[in-house]
């Protein structure tokens, strides 16, 4: 295994997101929609966290989509208006292709486990429409 | 006043829209913000209304963008999840670098209005980055 | 099996949903997020396409809740401003407690397969927030 | 003027909100309609930046909405993935039974205005469906 697979497999982040009243719907609670909107903020952060003077937010610009290929949730709680959300993700499976990232998401408060998400994801070339290698990206993206 | 402006200042068009579950929140009704969603979709109806052989969709891949510039919202009803939300729009003024549409919103089943929308529109063309002629946009646009 | 689990499992529903602009990303394509809520316009068609007098929009008012426990989304293409999304519905599994629900979301132009879903379901009342048990909730709610 | 009044007419809040990439569209910058969403953090910031124990999201736990009557935006500038927003709230008028909020959105980093949104909200008692006189509602609200 690389140095910078081993990294990236032994990275942990955790973040947390404010639930909005436009979030929630007529059950009082989040809609299962939004928890989407919630790991996502977790693989942000997750990116950012790695040791690199890049944004991921910027790789849109420069033509590069991380794009989601399958995910898979199971609710486990609900949130409610003003709950935080706890977002701890790591990543569980990096392959030359396609990168398994694992969410889990709790109500601060209380630690209530609320979900659990496997997000894989892929890293795209816009310009040539193209899949790119994914530790390749990471061997540029990462500065370690 | 021209034929075209003429044509478009008389001319009105409705929708139907449905409400989601996820359009509302905790307080069982459609959140304030969905409405611009609702008046959004009139918008679109209204373009692919006038006699053109082209969609308001296929403008963004013409570089062509429609934006808004001012909006004003009057919440006079509520609506729930399984409404159906009618739209009836018309335009009320046109500019040389500006159009000014009206989205009356009622529930469809007791005509109840529920929002009264006053929303500014440009047309920009991205390559650009300026805005278009109004009148000499809808001249191309509308073939009458 | 009961001739109301054979009646449900060989059922299938199709409806279509337009795409917004509003459901688009910065990538130019509908964001992953969003098939969520075109396969809960997918869920609630099904239902209504049931031999029955109500609508699953009333349950939430009769203090009835259709969650989501589970759900998993291949993406498979991607989909654009004005596509309309064909979604394909039946009902794989029903236990107890819980019941499968499959969706396929195709472009409705070309039949692209955009995502496959796989949506695990209950019903609760909202009154005890107690699970009810699916079989018993169908023969209220299906009239055959 | 009484206490309560003057001190709310000169109080102000201001509060940070990122962007995520699902607020953006095929244009590449924030959609129009999630302004709305900036601009009520502005409003529950402001709210909670009041000298009270009580926290404005527990209002709708306790049959207290605190909804939107009428709102209004101008679009001055354009917010991408990744810009945080500065969110100024000032409350600007106090009538018996509506308010009038005034927000101001900046993209942080260059303190560009991107919007200023005048929105009138009212209390109402979900338990009574009537409209709570404002004062007194702040009178209770608020510890001064």
């Amino acid at each position: 295994m690389s140095d910078i697979t081993e990294y990236l497999l032994n990275h942990s982040d955790s973040t947390v997101v404010k639930v909005r009243f436009n979030d929630t719907d007529a059950m009082g609670i989040v809609h299962f929609m939004n928890y989407m909107m919630y790991f996502d903020d977790g693989f942000v952060s997750f990116m950012n966290s790695l040791g690199t003077s890049r944004k991921v937010e910027e790789l849109i610009h420069q033509k590069i989509a991380l794009g989601v290929k399958h995910v898979e949730v199971s609710y486990e709680g609900s949130a409610r208006f003003g709950d935080y959300i706890l977002v701890e993700t790591t990543l569980e499976e990096l392959g030359s292709k396609s990168m398994k990232f694992r969410h889990k998401l709790y109500r601060e408060s209380d630690k209530t486990l609320l979900a659990d998400v496997k997000a894989v994801r892929f890293v795209m070339d816009l310009n040539t429409k193209s899949l790119m290698n994914v530790k390749e990206f990471f061997s540029n993206f990462v500065e370690i």
